[in-house]
């Protein structure tokens, strides 16, 4: 008789989990009251661990890197078994908009490449030539050929698909104890959710606005490549979607809810407008808000925490990419193995997690 | 036997028209593949045509006049007839910027005053006063008691239960050709699609862009007036609902869509913060576009064009305000008198409309 196991949270991390778990052979059921709809449904989609390095968050690049490079593979799967195209662009460049910036990238280029990872610095005509359409303000820039990005609306449609495909059994009911599941094994990708579900576990909101432009017709061609920058201080990127451009994303601390508000879509848009001027004359077809499962350390919680319970959840700014990373670390937990690459995410590095 | 009558169009004019012929015991058929769902649903509700007004502009202030006369009883009846609160606020405030604007209302309130309607002139303190969270930029204030707003949505939801419980008969089709329509009399009350249906009829579609701002917890209180002014040479109002604040809206004479645009959006955004600075803080619900029907003169189409065929169109950017004028004007036509206030609008003025 089939291994089974409950997974509890139907985003790109819980579908993933299922299906990878489904095709090992575990009998499997999905419980989510609305599959889809938190916070993988408002991403942008952006692949950039290599861009986002810092000296000192070794953990963090490596994680990052081991999932960017079982992206392509992972997504090839995906699309053959749903049909879609998944992939939005190939490569990102991240701007410099003042020397401290530029400082900054020339900082991340020589840190990452001393991690064995390629980033290239280009000069502003090099910036210019690649992506004509930027803001004269761009003085440096930072290639990551590597980098990639994916329609995350699409992504939850093939991984879906595929998991119901594999024998999913999709269950939209909300769980609000473990105690009534009655599988062998349980997972919590609750998201935001997960604290509840199990006790102790350092996960915070963080809510983030985000743009869906669309073309209009004889706007000014969208960027090639995943954008991203600093201006005034604030992180922001621009994801080119088949139909248009995602822009992202402001963070807020406080608060537990999705309204977007008036000052955080102004915002958006002026830190748009900086990194690509004729922006404006694209369709804001949407503007929506997600609450991001944060944890203290910007490292996702990966491990099992008692017998019969695995945890998968905190994956903050990164679940899309780090979706393919976590399900094959955490279907090695389900069968007693663990996976060397997600070892700094173990839950067991903070001590008030229940056991 | 009734005489019958068949409406095309179902926005605000045609709904009302609908609803007063009805009244006066016309058989009524309403066409329209979309009832309430053009100009009429994403307009503001502002009415204000004395603080619009404008030397030489006496048609469009009287005509404006008289149907701002007519709103509280029409308003009252439509809130008894659907039991709905449609005023959403009483007076308006337009404020000026800087000089040139403080001139120009000083123009409009001694003009708008000989005319015999009451306007006052307020200074910066008398503006703080009575509207606390406006902007220290403002320099003069001109307060119109007598002008209203109305949400216009709850207009088309009561509108709408009048008409039906009057009898009126909502049909959901698209009508191509007057042609086939067998009623007594025809009226033609179909926004930008009326020169369609009768030539050389002079109305153009303006786009309009309009947000719709949702009080969040703790915000600072939305005006308790309708506000107005000009920001970088573009008319801007705040319109108070009972949950928000409408803002309003950009003009573009290029374009047949409806989608909202990012530079409009900003601009939007940018001139409700020159007006009311904590206006951020408010959720961006809803973004819209609409097509306003306008004439060359700024005047609607109000007059009988053959024995069979009366118009009642092109009210550009003050459908809701002409709503109750032009009900009675259009119901006097159909009976065979005139409503002496609405002579003005008759199209008879341009010789290029069909007879």
């Amino acid at each position: 008789m089939a291994r089974s196991v409950s997974v509890v949270g139907g985003g790109v991390i819980g579908l993933s989990i299922a299906w990878r778990a489904a095709r090992n052979g575990w009998s499997v059921k999905l419980y989510d009251p609305s599959i889809g709809s938190g916070a993988s449904w408002v991403a942008g989609g952006m692949l950039a661990p290599l861009s986002e390095g810092w000296p000192g968050e070794e953990s963090v690049l490596e994680l990052g890197s081991a999932s960017l490079d079982r992206w392509p593979e992972f997504g090839k799967e995906l699309e053959a078994g749903a049909g879609v195209d998944l992939f939005t662009s190939e490569g990102s460049l991240t701007v410099a908009l003042d020397g401290a910036d530029a400082e900054d990238l020339r900082t991340i280029a020589e840190w990452v490449g001393a991690q064995g990872r390629d980033l290239q610095i280009l000069n502003r005509a090099e910036v210019r030539a690649l992506e004509p359409m930027l803001g004269r303000g761009v003085r440096l820039g930072l290639l990551a050929v590597d980098e990639l990005a994916v329609d995350n609306r699409l992504l939850l449609q093939a991984l879906q698909r595929c998991a119901v495909d594999a024998g999913v059994e999709l269950i939209g009911e909300a769980v609000r104890s473990l105690d009534g599941l009655g599988t062998d094994q349980i997972v919590v990708t609750a998201g935001i959710a997960s604290p509840a579900l199990w006790p102790g576990l350092p996960v915070r909101p963080v809510k983030g606005e985000i743009l869906r432009l669309r073309a209009r017709p004889g706007v000014t061609p969208a960027p090639g490549r995943t954008i991203r920058g600093s201006v005034h201080g604030r992180p922001a990127y621009l994801v080119p979607r088949a139909d248009g451009i995602v822009v992202g994303a402001t963070q807020y601390e406080s608060g537990n809810d999705t309204q977007v508000t008036v000052a955080g879509v102004r915002d958006l848009i002026a830190d748009a407008e900086a990194l690509m001027p004729a922006i404006g004359e694209y369709e804001l077809r949407e503007t929506s808000a997600g609450l991001r499962p944060m944890t203290p350390d910007n490292l996702p919680l990966i491990g099992r925490v008692s017998d019969r319970v695995v945890v998968a959840t905190g994956h903050g700014r990164n679940g899309i990419l780090l979706t393919p990373v976590t399900a094959d670390a955490t279907v090695a937990l389900l069968e007693g193995s663990a996976l060397v690459e997600a070892k700094a995410a173990d839950p067991e590095r903070f001590e008030k997690v229940a056991r």
